[in-house]
């Protein structure tokens, strides 16, 4: 049996650990704090998190299944974690727990062109699936914009959105099928592989955004669409007032247009972008909107033509169609760079995620100047106009621990406000650790009592994820 | 207080009675016999039905509480409905029970164009709130068979699909907040306003198709979609062979078409409608594909012209393309007036409901052809072809018990083919009481236990619609 340095160093070998070695290949497990810390946190910035007694790096639904089994039995907690790009603490350890890395079980199992369909393992990373599938000319449209490194299990367990979700749908709207390890670590299939199904209740659709904390997922089976063959289309407008981009926005739906991506960068994201890039983009615009159409020919020249038509009643200045693919992809750098733009100044920046009615863009954007101004902090905004989804960034310099206070207070606050304002605390990031508290002022305890009941319906001893969404 | 006859007649009056009468005006209550048999079952034929001791016809909210909370306090099941054009029993009575009517409430409550949404009572039919939306230039798309009668409560109770969801989706699709009353009584609201969002557990998604059995639905958000303005095109194929339905139906899927409409009726329908209405139907072919194209302008006409090529492909003959609307619609009067057309003939017709891969169509109606003649039962089909979806129709003369107990026995096998196939045993109609078997073969032991258990925990006493779906 193995043992590593850091066991010999402490002396002591957690009982898991002991039960762990049982039951899995040596070379599956890590208990060396050097690497296992690489495992105990996601992407948030100040979100909590434990030191893991051990990291089990599984290769398949077996391991998984006796790693859970391992955990149920010792009543300690597991932590299931993809790449670890999330954004809300929803994969960090707690202390002493088992940290569950899927990143291993990264097989395609089946592109299946008749019935629409693939089936993957959890670690298969979002763009290795879409090439994959495009290979057969089918798409997989959820495209979150850590799609290069997160993973398929991660997407699901997070319902993952992305730019193409304002026409095309979310993770949840492409999840047929899920093989998934229970608490107490039984294999179990929900769902089905046809177009349609309503055989008892849509327990895949509730473990989609559930973050790990109801089951462990092993397979996931999802609908694919035929690949888009025709040449998007880009639309893009400058605007030097909120409540300019907020009535283009509402222009834009009222005529019952659908574009395919519809994305905002605002004057903080603009200038950073060009300080770093030089792009040539004004620096004195409010906002910057960029709509594409997906539409083949005529529709789709009359849908760009009657985006455009609604940036300049709204007063869009430099407002311009492009079908050149060159110059759009220039223009979707500027919402691409946007986040390293202001990371590469060596910044701490803290990722908001609220989503409000559309028609409350504007409104809202105005008040994120107002919380800025308040808590003397950088707000940056990025947004998915048309899902009215806003990623406020908030900017802290490194170590300024007063500066971070300030942040996080802004950051509740934005919160709050999007509540108020009909919206919602997480458009697709999750809840996590960092929206627990928004979450329930959001929904109210009635609503998370019965969150609260099927978590301890089918996890009474509180073992997967502990702490995390409902916690 | 108000005694009913039936009261007097019978001289006693069951204590839920009472208690209603004392929280509920009056008119909300029925107990006479002949007015509450009318409540007791849905349009399921032979599921079985017990006698509800009183009907509740619910007028808001607040009235719903009061009944639930009364049935929860004397331990007395609840089994909500609609208009009770079910199709698996799910709305049948049980002996002693509340039948908690929702028609009554059928008010419309807003239509926002803004946020692309509608909020409405239960009780609104969805014809009425396709129609009202349309006048907002808005589409609600889901469009079971029932829309003229069915209600929005009830759609989402089952989670009903209809001719356009093979490009547009189902009711889940479109739910994006529900207000429930749960089984003790108490209020609450689920879900949000916003296009995305993610706070904890997708609890609207589990309510969808839950058939009444995890609380009672009270109010419905619907997302709304922009009502579709381009004529559409229809395209029709008679095929002499079910194998070249099947090909017919995998090479449009495999050339990445989408048709807004894709649908079958088979030579058994074909001659009930032609037999009743004399529309020169050919009486000697095995089944007409009908796929409709709602794409604009030039991208609607290419899109036609390859659905219609793939249908030669597969060997069709007769097969045309069509834009004359008058010519169109008598083509879906054959899809429309098959079910009315074997009814006509004084013969029960039990409707079944598999849902198959894709690709399994064919091999299926084969399967059908072999069952119906080992069994001595004449079976129809029509099908949602492009979802795999049919609907294989029992004709059983009235009255003769034998004939029942062998429709009743091809029923069952159906069912177990769909699932040997690869299937499930209900795409859109509901588990009730007609698919309880299959739905547990479909899903093992361990998936059920899970469904269970969700039960258990929000509806410990089984009061709301025992025996339904899990039970």
């Amino acid at each position: 049996m193995a043992v590593s340095l850091a066991d010999t160093d402490t002396g002591t070998v957690p009982p898991i650990v002991t039960a762990l070695r049982a039951v899995l290949p040596a070379d599956r497990i890590l208990t060396d704090p050097d690497l296992t810390s690489g495992y105990a946190h996601d992407e948030a910035e100040w979100a909590p998190r434990g030191q893991p007694a051990v990291v089990v790096r599984a290769r398949d639904t077996a391991e998984v299944a006796a790693t859970v089994r391992a955990c149920a039995e010792l009543r300690v907690p597991v932590v299931p974690r993809g790449a670890g790009t999330g954004l809300s603490g929803g994969a960090n350890a707690v202390d002493g727990c088992v940290v569950l890395s899927l990143e291993a079980m990264r097989s395609i199992l089946e592109i299946n062109r008749a019935e629409r369909l693939a089936v993957v393992q959890p670690g298969v990373v979002n763009d290795e699936l879409r090439a994959a599938v495009a290979e057969q000319g089918l798409w997989y449209p959820p495209d979150p914009a850590s799609a290069p490194w997160s993973t398929i299990g991660g997407n699901v367990s997070t319902n993952a959105g992305g730019l193409c979700c304002v026409k095309y749908g979310v993770t949840k709207d492409y999840v047929l099928a899920l093989e998934i390890v229970t608490a107490t670590g039984e294999v179990v299939r929900l769902g089905r592989r046809t177009a349609k199904g309503v055989a008892g209740y849509d327990l895949v659709g509730l473990l989609v955004g559930s973050e790990g904390t109801l089951a462990v997922i092993t397979e996931v089976t999802v609908k694919l669409r035929p690949l888009r063959t025709a040449p998007t289309r880009t639309v893009v407008g400058f605007f030097d007032s909120l409540s300019a981009v907020g009535d283009a926005v509402a222009g834009v739906t009222d005529a019952g247009l659908q574009p395919a991506i519809f994305e905002l960068i605002d004057r903080h994201c603009l200038r950073a972008v060009e300080e770093w890039k030089h792009m040539s983009l004004p620096d004195d615009a409010a906002a910057l909107l960029l709509a594409q159409s997906d539409l083949a020919g005529p529709a789709g020249e009359a849908e760009t033509a009657a985006i455009l038509a609604e940036f300049v009643k709204a007063g869009a200045r430099d407002a311009v169609a492009s079908t050149d693919p060159v110059e759009a992809e220039a223009l979707f750098d500027a919402r691409r760079l946007a986040y390293p733009a202001l990371e590469q100044r060596g910044d701490a920046v803290l990722t908001e995620d609220v989503c409000l009615p559309r028609g409350m863009l504007a409104t809202m954007l105005a008040r994120i100047e107002q919380i800025a101004e308040r808590h003397q902090v950088q707000i940056a905004n990025v947004a998915h106009a048309g899902d009215g989804n806003l990623h406020p960034l908030m900017i802290t310099p490194q170590g300024d621990e007063e500066a971070k206070l300030r942040s996080q207070a802004a950051f509740e606050e934005i919160v709050d406000t999007a509540i108020e304002l009909g919206g919602t605390v997480t458009g697709e990031h999750g809840v996590g650790l960092l929206k627990r508290r928004g979450m329930q002022r959001e929904l109210g305890p009635a609503a998370v009592a019965l969150q609260r009941a099927v978590k301890a319906a089918w996890d009474p001893d509180d073992l997967l994820n502990p702490g995390k969404v409902i916690g």
